[in-house]
């Protein structure tokens, strides 16, 4: 069978409140996306939408959006795990693509969240736990990671002050990337005494929720090598869920299903965490990073924190890691979010990371959770 | 590559109001699927969960219901094109196991419309057209498919008592179905003195809002092979949209979305429409089975009334079409429709279907719609 390459990606600025409707969202990302690629509407097979629907207004929007890239009357599909939602799209679109059914696929995420106020977002967020048994008790977002935070404390002696170096470092590469919400530098002392969120877990330990919509063009080998210059192969999928309720896991120090879905995508990559050059992970709230570190094996359980005092995910680190700011910088439009670290790699990929380019990568991994570590992605992504 | 087929399908009964969580008609489906089967749950690779999602108070079901049928840690993934939300999850599931990424799939289909009352239904199921240029000037449902009849009744002199002899054979079928929502028949009469809902459709000419789930199981062939007696093969798939927008659509006398996926399904399956022994279409509406008898070439254009006159798509018809009651005796949660579909041709290739068995089916066809013709999903099946 053919491989799989991206082709093209795309993204619209992140912020608070875009101002623009769904559809023009989509589009500037798309057509980011395919920008300078030689092949046109008429050369997609087919796309795939992804979002968190709660936030839309618009029911269905696959429909609409196809009809407004002018992608009537391919195929168009919604697909969904929450904040994973553009890393499950493009896991679909390997498979129809590697099945033989299309040869060039859309991916496009997307959210506007600013469609609805706070309190209505936060109502609907926090249906993500279950509903019948844990949302009623107060298990939202930033609750759920502040259990992780707690036991990993706990358990190995994290600080406070190591999960604020991580969010000192996603802004200082913040500042950098012109399409990130939060373009300031922070020091360890404003994210330290920022407010209370969840204890342990301040304001400037949580991502923000944002509009945007970021968008990949995968296509068969053949399609790749004729269009673009530099196709970014696709050589490992790892996708896993743990269970929906807290109360059903067993590990509170690392998401499970982060380590599976790193298990099955190095597999199939035939690598391991030591050939990984440059990475984006899922860093809803800083503690997500320090998890992710130990989880994607950049680091033994309750070492990561070791990673970021000594700067080895910095840019010019022995593990690069979110170097464009990551959701806590970006903001998190969750169903755009993976489809954003799929385009930072393949830009560190292609040499055109000129913000923070990591020199001679090579082999990049994009990791992206759903929920509370419900659903667990990662790619790994080859030059 | 290996072949793919079902090997096992499920329904929960459809009701008005099952009484019931979405977690627990899920598994009601998922368990008639897996009967019989010498797998268990350890075997499903992935499941796909379908639904439309402003229906559901619980965000992200698919985690949800993952957790509730033991299939953690095994991806989960939400899938979603309104109406015909299970047979796009179908074509994933091929492409899925077609692709060597999984070798059994679990597509759980599922809706419970009575958790909104019917003036919550309608509003949200409005928002389905364009909410900035259609939605706010009535293009509901009924009347999207209104506009559909009464173009085909000007084109080509269709009449109301011909739509109305669909509804009393699909009523004729759904009197035997013992999981349909409507098991009475009913006479040409109560038809057409049924109340208006959308000028020509009168209230028996629509499909009613309903709860209930679906489920099919879909392997690779050497697990089929191995764990079931007779698997019924995917020979072929097709799928398209049309524009959102009504006013952006140049023929409404047919479905192009339909007439393109049915296309793409004979061609990949190497049979025509003369080859299908059994087939279900996506009666919403009596007229949407009309169009759909002549989109998917059983007759040509405007000459899909000949085959209701002349009884040919009762079961024992040239054509047999619906014999399980259809959308108009079962009911419709949009989620669940397309498995249930599936599910009555798989039961007829397999020969079990003792409520209305077609005789010595060998070639089945279903073909599932989403919204007004937005989305066309054919799906041709081989015993």
């Amino acid at each position: 069978m053919e491989d799989v390459a991206i082709i093209g990606v795309g993204q619209t600025n992140f912020s608070r409140s875009c101002g623009v409707s769904i559809r023009e969202l989509c589009f500037d990302a798309y057509k980011e996306a395919m920008e300078g690629l030689d092949i046109t509407n008429q050369d997609i097979d087919a796309s795939i939408t992804c979002s968190a629907p709660e936030y839309d207004k618009q029911r269905t929007p696959s429909g609409l959006i196809s009809e407004y890239l002018e992608l009537t009357p391919k195929p168009a599909f919604y697909v969904e795990t929450v904040c994973s939602s553009s890393t499950t799209g493009l896991r679909i679109a390997w498979s129809l693509i590697k099945s033989g059914l299309h040869k060039v696929v859309a991916v496009i995420g997307f959210q506007k969240m600013s469609e609805l106020t706070s309190r209505e977002a936060a109502e609907r967020m926090g249906r993500g736990a279950d509903i019948i048994w844990e949302a009623p008790f107060g298990i939202t977002m930033p609750a759920g990671y502040a259990l992780y935070a707690q036991a990993h404390m706990t358990k190995y002696g994290t600080t406070e002050e190591q999960l604020a170096k991580i969010r000192v470092k996603n802004a200082s590469y913040g500042a950098k990337n012109a399409k990130a919400t939060y373009r300031k530098e922070l020091s360890l002392n404003d994210v330290l005494t920022s407010d209370i969120v969840s204890n342990p877990l301040k304001r400037f330990d949580c991502c923000a929720n944002a509009d945007g919509a970021s968008c990949i063009i995968v296509a068969s080998e053949d399609v790749a090598r004729k269009v673009t210059k530099i196709p970014i192969w696709i050589i490992g999928l790892g996708a896993a869920t743990a269970t929906m309720t807290m109360s059903g896991r067993k590990l509170l120090t690392g998401l499970t299903c982060s380590q599976e879905a790193a298990k099955q995508a190095y597999q199939m990559a035939g690598v391991g965490p030591e050939d990984i050059d440059v990475a984006e992970v899922h860093d809803c709230f800083t503690i997500a990073e320090l998890l992710a570190y130990e989880d994607l094996g950049f680091a033994k359980p309750g070492e990561g924190v070791r990673l970021i005092e000594e700067k080895e995910t910095y840019h010019d680190g022995k593990i690069p890691v979110n170097v464009d700011g990551g959701l806590l910088s970006k903001g998190h439009p969750i169903g755009a979010t993976g489809g954003s670290q799929v385009r930072t790699v393949v830009r560190q990929l292609r040499g055109e990371a000129t913000e923070a380019q990591v020199k001679d990568a090579e082999v990049g991994l994009v990791h992206n959770i759903g929920g509370v570590g419900q659903y667990g992605n990662v790619v790994i992504l080859r030059r």
